[in-house]
Parts: C-alpha cells; sequence; structure tokens
C-alpha cells in the first residue's frame, strides 16, 4: 500500500522535487506570526495526549466536527474527555476528504510522529496511544517541538498591556530559539463599547504609569508600552480589522471622541471610523518610527453566530469571510503615510480571495525602491491557508508583483504542532515552480537561481526584511 | 472518428473512471430543485418534434443564438416554424464551442436520443428527423423521459396561490415518480408594485380562505397555503431575492407598511427591505416548524433589457449576474433565526462565484451539529451550471466545508431532457476526485470510501437530507 | 541548452501546436486599441538604443523595478543614462520570473531582435549592444517594426481636441498600415476641476469654432470634432472611467451643472456624476449614428502615490486595480440607449478580474442579433495582460458567451516593441483550445473549424467588427 505522506507528496514534477529537496527543505522555520502562548514555551509545557494537542482551541476542527453532525458537547463540551472528542474527531476525519485539515492532520501526524497510517474510527486507538506515548518524552514538549522542527524565530500576537513576563524570562534564560512579541493594539481601537474601552483604558493606565484622560494620553501610553515592546526585541505590530480606515479628521475632533468615550457615551458609526482612523494612523507612525513591520489582517466578518458566541466567547468557529469594499481607503490610508516618506514595512492579508488581485496591485503603489518587497500581500490566510488559497496567492503576486520578494510563510497557530505547514507551504511552492518548469513557462536553464528563489521565500527573505 | 461523448467523457483518469463507473453511473436521479411543468407530467405530454422540445421556452439557447447575430424571429419569433428556429439554433452550436451549451447538447443528443453525430447544418435535418420520430414514441413522453433517466423525486416550483391539481393528481393516481411541490412565495413578498401587490393579495385570500387586509391575515393566509403545501409533500421551499434583507423593524412598522401597500400606497425603498426583511422571516419561522429546508437563490440582475421585456416579459435571457454586497445582512438574517434555535435546514446558491468563498465560509457558522452538512453551498446555478462554474463550487466547498456531506445536483431547468445535467454533474465530480487520487491529493488507497463519497453526493445525501 | 522562447513557446499539446503554427501565427495584426504617438510614425522615428526603447515610459518596468529595491533615479531620473537604466533593469528581470513581464521581454528578444539569450546582469551589455546597433538600421525604425509584425491597422488614442495632423498626414502620404484615430473624450468628463475644465472648454472651443459657453455649445464642438475625427477614418471612441455612470437627470440639471463649473464653482460628488451621466450618454449617441464601437476601460484608481504623482505626474506605475460595484449603473447605461435602439456597438473592459463573469453576462442582455458578437467583453486589460488573465477572460467569455465571435488581441501599448503580445496571446489561446482538444472537451474531429475559429479571433472578427 502506497504511503499518503510520501517524500514527493505534492510534487509532481522532477523540478519540483529537486526544488524542494535540494532546496526549500533545508531551510529553517521563521514564524513570524503566530498565536502560541509563550507561557508554554518558557514553562516548556507537555501535553497529556494528542486529543489535548489537537482539539483544545483548534476551531478549524470543532467547524468541521460541527460540519459533519457531531454534537457540540464533544467540540468545546467540558463533560466529553479528550478521548471521547478525539474519537469524534477520528470519525470525521475521512469526511474532511479536500479539506486542509485531512492534509493537515497526516503531515502531523507523519512529520510530527512519524504516523504513515490514516486517521479513521480504525486506527484512532492505535495512533492516539502511540502520539500520546511520544507527547510524554521531553523531545515532544512546547521546546521539543520548536527544536524539532528547526524554529528559529517565533513572533507571538500580544497585547500593549501585556508585562511579556514569558518574553523576558525567555530572553534572560538566553533560549536558543527567538521568541518575539509582537504589538497588536486592537483592543486600543476597539470603542464600540464605552464601558469596556474605559475598563481596558484603566488598565493600559496602570501599566503604562501613564494617567489617561485624554487623547494625547492614551498616545503617550501606547508610544510608552510601544518602547517596551521593543526593548523586548518586537519588530512588528499586527491589527485584526474588518476594513481599513481612512477617514478625514481633525485632531480636535478625535480628541473630542475620545472625550465622549471615556465619558462612557456611545459612539456614533461615524464618530467610531474616524476614532479608528486616527488610531490607526498613529500606530503606524509608532511603526515606522522603529523600522518596525506592519501587519495588516482585514476582511473577517466574526462572531456570527449570536447564540453560541453567547456561550463560548470569540475565536470558537464562528467566523467566516467577508465581502468589504475597501480598495480606496487602503490607498488613502497608506498615502497619508507615504506622503510624508512615513510608510513602515507593511504587510496585508486580506481575508476574500476575491480581492487577491487587487492587494496585489495595491502593493505596488507604494514599492518605493528603498528595500526589495517593502509592500508585502501576505500569505494566504486563516480560511486560506490551504493549497487553492496558497497558489492563488502566489499566482496573484507572481502576477502582479515579485514573487521572489516575498517573506513567505507563517502559520498563525496556537498550536505547537502546526510547523508542518511551512512544509505544506514550500511543497505547494516548489510544485508551482515545478511545473512552470516543466511547462515551459520558465526556462529549465535557471533551476539553481529558481532554488535560490525558493530558498529565499523559504528563510532568507524574512530573515533580512524583518532584520531578525 | 472518435465519437465525442463517448462512455469516458470528462473522465482523466482510471481513478475518475473507476468512480464514476462503479458508483456515481448507477445511481438513480433526485431533482429536488426544477421548473418543470407538473401539468406535463400529469398529462404526460408528447413533444411534436425536436424543435419544440429544445427551443420553446430555453433562454440559454436564444441568448446564444442573439449572440450569434441571429434574428429575433428565429428566437422568440411565432412566424417561425420550428424547424426554422432549430435550423437557426443548429447553425450556432458550432459557435458555441467552450459554452456549456455545446456539452449540454450533444449530451442530450447521446444520452436522450443515442445520436454520436455532432449538431451542425450539416446534420441538422437528419438529427431533427430521427430524435422527431423518437419523441413520437410513448418512451420520449414526459414521463418516459423521467423514466429513462431512473428520477426517482422531483420538485417542481410553485406559487403559495397555486391549488397543486396536478400534484394531487400525480398523487391520488400514484404514480411511481414522486413529483412534490416546493413552496415559493416571491410574489408574497413583491411589494415594490401596489396594485400588482393588492391584486395579488385578493387572489392569495381566495384560495386560502383567508380575507387579508392586515399583516397578521396575510402571514394566516400563508400559513394555511403551506400547510396545505405540506400535505401535498411538499419539503422544500425557495426564494429569489436579489439580497439578503436583515434590515431591523418592528411589528408595528410592518403592520403600517402593509397597510400603506395594501392602501394602494407606493412604499420607499427602506419600506420596501423592511418589509421583505419581514416576510423572509415569517417564511423561515414556518419552513423550520415543518422540517422544511429553505433555499435561497439569491443575486441575479433581472429584465436588464427594457426594450426586449416590455416585448416578451421575463425569463427570456435578458438576465445577468449581479456584485451585491451580502454577506453582514446574510449573516444577520441567519443569526437572528438560530438564536432562537429556530434555523432551517438551508441551501444557499449564489450568482455571482466571486463570493463562493464568503458562501462556503458562512455556512459553516451555523453548522450546528445536529445534521451533518445543515446548511448547505448550493450547486452552480444557472450561469454557473457548467464546468468551470461546478468545479468552482465544489472546490470552494472541499476546501472551506466538507464536500462528502453536499446534496450535490439539481437541474433547475424546464426541459424534460435536462436529466443528463446529472451526468455532466457527476462526470466533473468523479474527474475532480479523480485527479486529486492521481495526484496524491487524495490516498490512492481510499477509492472505496470515495466512491461512496461520489454515490452519496449523487444520490444518498439529497434522500436523507430531505427525508424523501 | 533548451532555448526558453522556442516555436512551441507556450504550446502543451499537438492540437495546440497545429492551431497556433497553422492558423494563428500566419495572421496580420490589428491593433484596434494602442497609445503609440502617432508622430512617431509619421516621422518614422528611429530609437537611440534598447534602453530607450524599453524604459522610457514603461511604468510597468518602472513599477518592478522599485518592487526589487531599485532606485526611483534609475526608473524615472534625469540623472541616470539610457545604459545605467538598463543595467539596473538587466539586474531586476530575473526576479520577474513568474511576472509576465519575464515573458514580455524575452519574447520582444526573441521576436524583435532574434535574441535567445536571457537577460540578467551577465547578458547585459552584450544584448544592449546588439539590440542597440540593429535599432539604428532601418528595418528598426517606427515603421520598420511595424511591417516586422505585419501590422494592417493601428488605432491610436486622441483627444477631441487633438488636431491629428499626424493621421492627416499618413493618410495623404497613403501609408500602406492604417493609423486611425480614436475618440478618448475624457477631458470633456473632467469636471472635478472647474479652472482645468474652463481651460479645456476655451482650447475645445478654438479647435472646434463652436464658442462655448452653454452645455449644447459643449456637445455642438463635441459633435464638430466627432465628425472631423470621423472624416480622417476614426470607427471607435474610447472611455476611461472609474465606474459607469448612469444617474439619473434633467436636460435642465445638466445645464445648470455646467454653468456653475463654467462659472468657475466646483460641483459636488453628485453633480459630477450627473454631468458625466450626461456626457458618457451623449458620447453614446454619437457612436451610434455613425457605427462606430464604443470602449469602456474601467475599474483603476489612478495616482494613489501623491507624493509621488507630485513628482512625476499620471501614468508613472502608481495605479491599481479598484473594487467598485458596478453592475446596476452598467445595465441602465446600456439599456437607456438599447431601449430607443441606439445602443452601439461596445467593448467593456474590466480591470478586476473578479467581475469577468459579471461582465461576460451583462453582454449578453444586449445582444440583439444585429451582429455577431456585437457586445464585447475586451480582452485582459492593463495588470491582467498575462496568462493568468487572459485565460481567465477567454474561459468567462466561453461559458458565458460566445469566444467564436471574440474580436481579440490589443496592445494597449506606448511601445512600438509590444507587438509579441499578439503572438503571446494567440500562443495562449491556441493552448486554451488544444488542452480542450486533448481532453476531449472539444471534438478532436473539428479541428479544421477551430482552426477557422483561432483564425477569426485573431484577425478576422475584428477586420468584419469594426469595418477596417
Amino acid at each position: 500500500m502506497k504511503i499518503f505522506i510520501h517524500e514527493d507528496f505534492l510534487l509532481q514534477t522532477d523540478a519540483a522535487r529537486e526544488l524542494y529537496h535540494d532546496h526549500a527543505k533545508k531551510q529553517p522555520i521563521i514564524d513570524y506570526h503566530c498565536h502560541l502562548d509563550p507561557g508554554y514555551i518558557a514553562n516548556d509545557h507537555r501535553f497529556d495526549n494528542l486529543g489535548q494537542l489537537w482539539l483544545e482551541g483548534d476551531h478549524y476542527k470543532w467547524r468541521a466536527m460541527r460540519t459533519n453532525g457531531i454534537d457540540e458537547k464533544y467540540c468545546t463540551g467540558k463533560e466529553s474527555s479528550d478521548w471521547e472528542k478525539f474519537e469524534k474527531w477520528a470519525e470525521t476525519v475521512p469526511y474532511t476528504m479536500r479539506n486542509p485539515l485531512y492534509h493537515w492532520t497526516h503531515l502531523e501526524l507523519k512529520s510530527g510522529f512519524g504516523v504513515d497510517k490514516l486517521l479513521n474510527p480504525g486506527t484512532a486507538r492505535e495512533i492516539y496511544e502511540q502520539c500520546t506515548g511520544m507527547l510524554r518524552t521531553p523531545e515532544y514538549s512546547a521546546r521539543g517541538l520548536m527544536k524539532k522542527f528547526d524554529v528559529r524565530v517565533v513572533c507571538t500576537t500580544d497585547e500593549p498591556a501585556d508585562n511579556l513576563e514569558h518574553h523576558l524570562s525567555l530572553k534572560n534564560e538566553g533560549f536558543g530559539i527567538k521568541v518575539l512579541p509582537t504589538w497588536r493594539p486592537d483592543k486600543a481601537m476597539a470603542v464600540e463599547n464605552a464601558a469596556v474601552y474605559r475598563a481596558y483604558l484603566e488598565k493600559l493606565s496602570e501599566v503604562s504609569g501613564v494617567r489617561i484622560t485624554r487623547f494625547s494620553d492614551l498616545i503617550e501610553a501606547l508610544r510608552n508600552r510601544h518602547d517596551f515592546f521593543a526593548s523586548v526585541g518586537c519588530r512588528l505590530s499586527d491589527h485584526g480589522i474588518e476594513a481599513f480606515y481612512a477617514e478625514e479628521y481633525t485632531q480636535t475632533a478625535i480628541e473630542q471622541i475620545f472625550d465622549k468615550v471615556y465619558g462612557g457615551r456611545e459612539l456614533t458609526r461615524e464618530e467610531v471610523l474616524k476614532f479608528k482612523s486616527a488610531m490607526l494612523y498613529e500606530g503606524a507612525l509608532m511603526d515606522w518610527e522603529k523600522g518596525w513591520t506592519q501587519q495588516f489582517h482585514y476582511g473577517a466578518i466574526r462572531n456570527n453566530n449570536t447564540r453560541l458566541f453567547n456561550k463560548l466567547g470569540p475565536d470558537t468557529g464562528f467566523d467566516s469571510i467577508g465581502d468589504f469594499t475597501v480598495a480606496k481607503a487602503m490607498s488613502r490610508f497608506f498615502d497619508q503615510l507615504d506622503r510624508d516618506n512615513r510608510l513602515a514595512k507593511t504587510i496585508i492579508y486580506n481575508l476574500n480571495p476575491r480581492d487577491n488581485d487587487m492587494i496585489a496591485t495595491m502593493i505596488g503603489n507604494f514599492q518605493d525602491g528603498s528595500v526589495a518587497g517593502k509592500i508585502q500581500f501576505g500569505s494566504g490566510w486563516w480560511f486560506l491557508d490551504q493549497k487553492t488559497g496558497m497558489e492563488a496567492q502566489l499566482n496573484s503576486l507572481s502576477n502582479l508583483g515579485l514573487l521572489s520578494r516575498f517573506v513567505g510563510m507563517l502559520t498563525d497557530s496556537r498550536s505547537f504542532i502546526s510547523y508542518p505547514r511551512h512544509e505544506y507551504f514550500r511543497r505547494i511552492l516548489c510544485n508551482l515552480i515545478g511545473n512552470d518548469v516543466e511547462q515551459g513557462l520558465l526556462p529549465s536553464s535557471e533551476m539553481a537561481f529558481l532554488g535560490e528563489v525558493v530558498e529565499n521565500i523559504s528563510y532568507n527573505n524574512a530573515k533580512h526584511f524583518f532584520n531578525f
């Protein structure tokens, strides 16, 4: 019986195999955007079993299980054991064929645990026990897994008010893998609920030591934290936004809006947009001053299911792709920064692939020759982090920009066993280029250069771009 | 000379051929959404000739003929004979290469009539005469054609005010193929023209026996008809909407809007949207109470050509794909139903393929584990009912949901010779999966399971999902 | 070493090779939309060197260079020599792999100059010198290049106020290749800036001999110029618009809007839209009266980068794809013309490929049987003028309309060395059809007919459609 995840998985041509095995495979991993818990690294967390590793917090899997007719108690329910949940997941896996979960699952089993068997009800118990046994060895601790996959840098996602204790302790300890924070000030922009916002300001005030009663105080407090993040090694910011905000506003208007929300009154839709525009702009200036790279993840509609949001909270599998109109606002936003020569290096991640070509041309408007690929089109995000989605992003970027200058893959994951997604990406990338060579779309004489390009996209471009 | 529509048409790999010939081909047909005239079935209609069968009412063909420079008199003109129209169609057919009409035409000739020749001016007369001869035999009556293609269930599309006489007569007769009505209350929502709407209310009043003067009467009358449809075997509703309507409204506001339009005054755009929101919601509750499946066909811009609409009326080939922004309204609509646990099984059909991925993630927000594939992304609709369109839908559904739980194909057709579209779909499905196996994207060891998946999508999923 | 741009470049199947070599390759070129300077043709311009030919005015290349980290002085800077710019371009070329520039560059080298070498820093000097030497021979003058590529008709893009002196002189001279003007009245619609618009009116007044003080004068002056363009052989108009404009307006309202802007006052957004709607409509009537074909290039967001726009002006590489909602306005615009039977032949070019299917169905609404393919979906425009973009347009047109009636390719270029883009298009077209034949999607028995189709799309359709 042929092994499913074999050496040449996804590699359809000789050129693809050469590019992958001689170039891509050997590169270390820089995971410049993820949602790992830094405490797990600092404490070198051990996982109890494969069910826990895989199903605790993985809303992709929950979503598939619900679609497969599995009751919520086996997804997020506290009443079910790790094994019971795993069993239901194993029952679902065959039904995920053609979904990325099918590939991810078997890649993680193979590259993580050396398991060649396909997961299904017949193999569930055996696989569970084998992997659980391995998880109890030091090689499979949080740090062990990072080393196993040759990870060199990890950028977590952190709140300005966070004290970064784990990052600091890892830094002080001299842990060999760089674990850097990322500045994600979403809460500082979330003025939709006055009371919640006020509470956040109190917290930020406390952490920063800046008493916040006016807008300028808020900026000062954030700048204070921004400096602190920089001191801990932060090189990237990140923003989760529905759309780009670039409304016209005056400083006075923003101050009044701040006073209003600070005073406990709810803002109008227009005021919210103006305020977000101001915050996005102010944050962008800070990033530019520090030479950081700013990331924008835009286009999701979150928490669509009120009933289950009330029960389970955010990030539980009830988000989806939006259809926002954003090009003009995006253009205005970057233009107002570029106008004063204060546009930081940037990565734009969009969630609706129908906008890929728009994004891939938008970035071209602000490439200024100062650094190769200054404005980046981010790798297929969230729902698009699959073969079709990644190929679509790679093709749009290729057709409308320079693929060769791409900073490449990231996991965006909460899991220590997601690193095979870099392998997945690299196989897909090599296969795409390999097919082009095979079809004569790229010159077969240039395999050495293409090998370099693949190495760069896998590792070197990110290393240089972010100054790691 | 190689036959065009041969046994392995569209099946490019061994795996595809195995999946199709050993699994898909043998499945009966459930055509859960079509526009057949139930009177034709009740009366077991005979067709005069191939021209009539093919060109009377087929706006796809008219559209292609107009594009090919054929005068309107050969499309819809009363002055041209069936043969003259057929002749012009035959002249057009070669120019439709790469259009689905080219495949449909030859699939219908082959699977319907055993004709291997390609249709063109040189073969027109011969094909016309051969098929016309066959159409005059009992095997080619309306019922004969349904039996020939092993149809088990057909769901027509019907107006709440319809008396369903033909469905009743077929039921009473005990006709072996289930011919069920579908609840399509578009007219009950069409408040754009006060006079037309009032006339509709009078008709509905008469049929339901409920005197309608207030909004609550309208709902009572509809509920009365809804019950009647259920008693005749209806299991599905259907809604033709431009976009999803989910405006906020109060009961009082809706009552006032009803009074206004009932009183003969035209509504504002805002009032129309509120009213449609209320109607869509009320209808959804009825469907949920009965355990029906609700269908939404959204996104068309209809009757773009005023000159020819005035001459020929609707459904004559002057509709096209819209570019509406719908995600947030769609989310609100389903959420308000789900919030109270009253969301019925649902199928969403979109007309603009740029929204495929949005839809395929939207359905995931409301999968609740109660039934596999509770919220469905419908098969490529109308303009998208072609190889590229079907593959795009299948791929989005696969990447972002569970293809394995898909209820599959429907003809959406007005013609008794459209059943080969199920064959077309199945060949495309098998080819897609077969290619994945061939490329190692799916494990070749799982052919038996994939065969089951193909059988399920072809027949079993629909059978179970709709409780036929 | 295998040559990159060989005889069968892009042609993957026997059928493709047959279609290309026996049919497409032999067809002359009709370049019905380009931005060539007619003065260069009238004066039979000679190019100093390959750097000048390639890099003076080519914003595609500048954009790629900026993305590759090349300083602006080597793109548009006056301080750099042609060779210095070329050297930086040669350095960039390998990094454009998978971008159309890589194919265009080597196609132009091969088909234009017989150069088989790949351009890179190692070959830059040799290629520069070889091609520069050839450019200094008469065969490589502006006219020489047109003859070399067997160009039969060229339609330039011209302003209503232009005196068309070069077109007239070429006509009088009896130059063998038709060089016809195209009516592009964008400035007559550009009422966003009152002062600039008034200046334009003065100019138009002077050229037309019509004193313009009221809206009706403006129309009279334009009609006067429209007649003049017709007398010089013009057969097409062209409009660069963000979106389609089809606001409701009264004649009185338009007159007042005109008076306002004529009087130096700035218009509101609403007034601008109304005015553009009126102008678009009036222009469409003129085109219909003359039997011309009207072209619409819509959907770009231009001059996104204010800083560099202020320095370099328009058309310097800072434009991108927009995400406008246009279907309903487009429908209204064409419908109001069709309603009175005054809709001219039309070509719609869209810049966002997510709208391809919408466009491909929109054109079907207004096909009236009067001429085959009366309403055309234009070939992949600007950013979409690449393999993926062209294939997407060809596939949408095929699936939703009649590819066989397509008027085919145009360069849209400012360069005399862009004609290989017709070759590129034809190879892609033949490859697409050839693949279909190879896969059994088109009948292999119909190669002769498919050869005709390819010849028609390459040449005959345009010749007949435009009455050249």
